[in-house]
């Protein structure tokens, strides 16, 4: 078998067989097929597509590609949860302790920020002395005596992944279904679940751009989880608008403390509702998604979810005090309101946008070895269909450098579109795939 | 600009403008823009192709990637002749001596075997002693004295397409109309000539399966011409059978030299006399392509391309006595005549299995560091239309190791396709584009 002719056969918008992606992936991360080999064959699969059982080997192949994290027999009613990401996505760290609370495991494994979208692991190092890289006991530990981690990818899960993605991102090969759903998979399929949730987003602020995009992704995802008998579900979800009200690193833990106090954006909550309640449906832990759901509301009520996320915060090195005092998160130095010019309805909040003004205050990066900046950020004060006079405010940015803040005001007076007529609100939840 | 934003443009079907392609060959040449961004650069052109604009300015920033040749200008008169290459293609080394001897100034480089394409320089390099590397001053000596050379490409001219040559071949990336094109001018932009003809092959013994592939690649390389002003001309050309009747090295210049002395195959005398016109004609030495046709067939008559073949062997260290002795010549230990098992016409001989009866053998290479045997081949007995009696001879394979014999002979045996009525034969040159 020979790199160039599995090239050439996807070049020619062949089917390739499971024999052919197992040597390929296995020959690439062994470094016996190039780089250059890779990259071409990257882009020939964003031209010809795979079928669903291309997808699902090439997830198979990748996550075989490294170490797989056991777990003791125990340790039961597993469910991890991922997001395709997106602007001011901070479901993750409300999740995760909510879940848990709730009576499941969680070994989340979760990624950095990288272009417009936030990353998990940046937020909640803005937590003073949180630590994200625990070594394969240290979370095994965690989830023993705290039911859920909050963790970084370790070196030795999926390395074909890693090595994929770090040549998608500079050959212009990341927008491609069955690459994005083999890449999410095969992490995940490197630890033993009882289910997994998957939130895949769609909108201006998200790697999907189409309802078709995203159902497509979708239905691989669910199709890979079937093959390997992981029941998995979808829900697809809007972001069009950044999710909550905070964009950056600090103020986002911020928004997820409020949220866990029940003091979040009612969007919010409610699709964090929604995603807990499939996770503990999945987890086993109660037979409908009805009483699933009465579960969840019920433990974030009783402010269980937020006892165990300061346990978290404790247990992997971070300063618990922070949920009490926000002033312990780091702080920008300034804050700027920007308020609208005209009386109306918030018909578009542009996530991108908004994204982008925190990107020039170095909340976000647009290269891996940017250093990002955990204080700075943006928290928008309207909400989608909000009616607003003109003079009120819109935005405060959160910023340390005074040469940033034109452009920054930029993107975000663009990104608020005020018109006459208040918008139809869709839901949050788009669809459901299962 | 970054690398990875060209490569995005492509994808997406975009037209790169002429700073982009220059800034990416550059940086691609000087190591800045790593392979494996070229190779998927390499794919999104196969996949989305290019415009000719975009194929010009390729070919020209390949051609700038590296040295020029610079002739004196008291050397007049210059004409070179590509071929994008096919199975028995001897047509350069008759071309050559044959055109210089009409008058013109010929510096022809030429390139190795690869896949079922021979290589003149292999061909050339089994005249015993014959160097085809020469130096840049060894070259205008040559020119200078005898009027023409035939070399390999030195390391210093265009040595972009070199990069992308040896990526393509590893990456399924070959087959690309604007590829070949940009590869075949940038090495001739390198020389100031006056005028160029390219012999374009199509058919099963080619890169260029169709007419319509072929088509837009001639006009390709006349527009690319015309936008330097170099005048160029393409004859297209039939690849379907192998071209005269040896297929190899050492037996395929033997026909070289027979044709010079005017006992060649018919056919490929008539090639020979058909491009051989078109550079005279090009070189400004008539005015009219009847008049370069007459001058061609008398030098040929008279011998004289002969003698200057004779002179150019001896002056680039070769052995001029092969001319009149041919043992001179490698010669494979065994020989072994294929007969034909039924009565009927020739109507097919798939140039394409005869290539590959020849590799097999070790005429060739399949891979760019395997040594080729110059003394194997095949010498075909008969000729497409030609009436077959069971018995008759079809084709003598020259072969050194017995065990390579039962595939040859499979192979070849399905190359000869003999019916019971006589096919239609076309002409060589199917089209002359200008």
């Amino acid at each position: 078998m020979r790199a160039v002719d599995i090239i050439r056969k996807k070049r020619d918008g062949e089917i390739l067989d499971e024999a052919e992606i197992q040597f390929f992936v296995s020959q690439a991360t062994s470094g016996a097929i190039p780089a250059y080999q890779v990259s071409a064959f990257l882009m020939a699969v964003v031209w010809r597509g795979m079928s669903v059982s291309e997808t699902q080997w090439l997830a198979f192949a990748m996550g075989a590609s490294g170490a797989h994290l056991d777990l003791p027999a125990h340790i039961g009613h597993r469910v991890d949860k991922h997001s395709t990401g997106g602007v001011g996505d901070k479901t993750s760290p409300i999740l995760v302790p909510l879940v848990a609370a709730c009576g499941a495991i969680v070994p989340m494994t979760s990624g950095r920020s990288l272009g417009y979208t936030g990353g998990t692991l940046d937020k909640l190092e803005s937590i003073p002395g949180f630590r994200t890289a625990l070594s394969p006991d240290e979370i095994r530990v965690m989830l023993d005596r705290h039911g859920c981690c909050m963790v970084g990818q370790t070196d030795s899960i999926a390395p074909a992944d890693r090595l994929f993605y770090g040549l998608r991102d500079v050959t212009a090969t990341v927008e491609s279904v069955p690459l994005i759903a083999a890449s999410i998979m095969s992490k995940k399929l490197a630890v033993d679940l009882d289910g997994l949730v998957l939130d895949v987003t769609m909108g201006r602020g998200a790697f999907m751009k189409s309802p078709s995009d995203a159902r497509e992704l979708a239905e691989r995802l669910v199709a890979i989880g079937t093959e390997v008998r992981l029941p998995t579900r979808v829900l697809m979800t809007s972001m069009d608008a950044p999710r909550g009200h905070a964009v950056g690193n600090a103020v986002e833990i911020i928004e997820c403390v409020k949220t866990l106090k029940g003091q979040g954006p009612s969007g919010l909550e409610r699709l964090v509702v929604s995603l807990a309640a499939e996770m503990v449906h999945l987890a086993g832990l109660e037979s409908t998604l009805e009483a699933s759901e009465q579960r969840v509301s019920g433990v974030l009520a009783s402010g269980k979810g937020l006892e165990q996320f300061q346990q978290v915060i404790t247990a992997q090195g971070g300063d618990p005090r922070i949920i009490d005092d926000y002033r312990l998160m780091p702080v920008a130095a300034h804050r700027q309101m920007i308020k609208a010019s005209r009386n109306g309805y918030l018909v578009q909040l542009d996530a991108e946008l908004v994204a982008r003004a925190t990107i020039v205050l170095g909340a976000g990066r647009d290269r891996v070895d940017v250093e990002i900046d955990p204080a700075v950020g943006v928290i928008t004060q309207v909400s989608l269909g909000d009616e607003i006079r003109s003079g009120d405010p819109l935005a405060e940015i959160h910023y340390q450098r005074s040469e940033d803040l034109p452009e920054a005001i930029q993107c975000l007076m663009q990104a608020f579109v005020i018109a006459d007529t208040p918008p139809k609100l869709g839901p949050v939840v788009l669809e459901r795939v299962a």
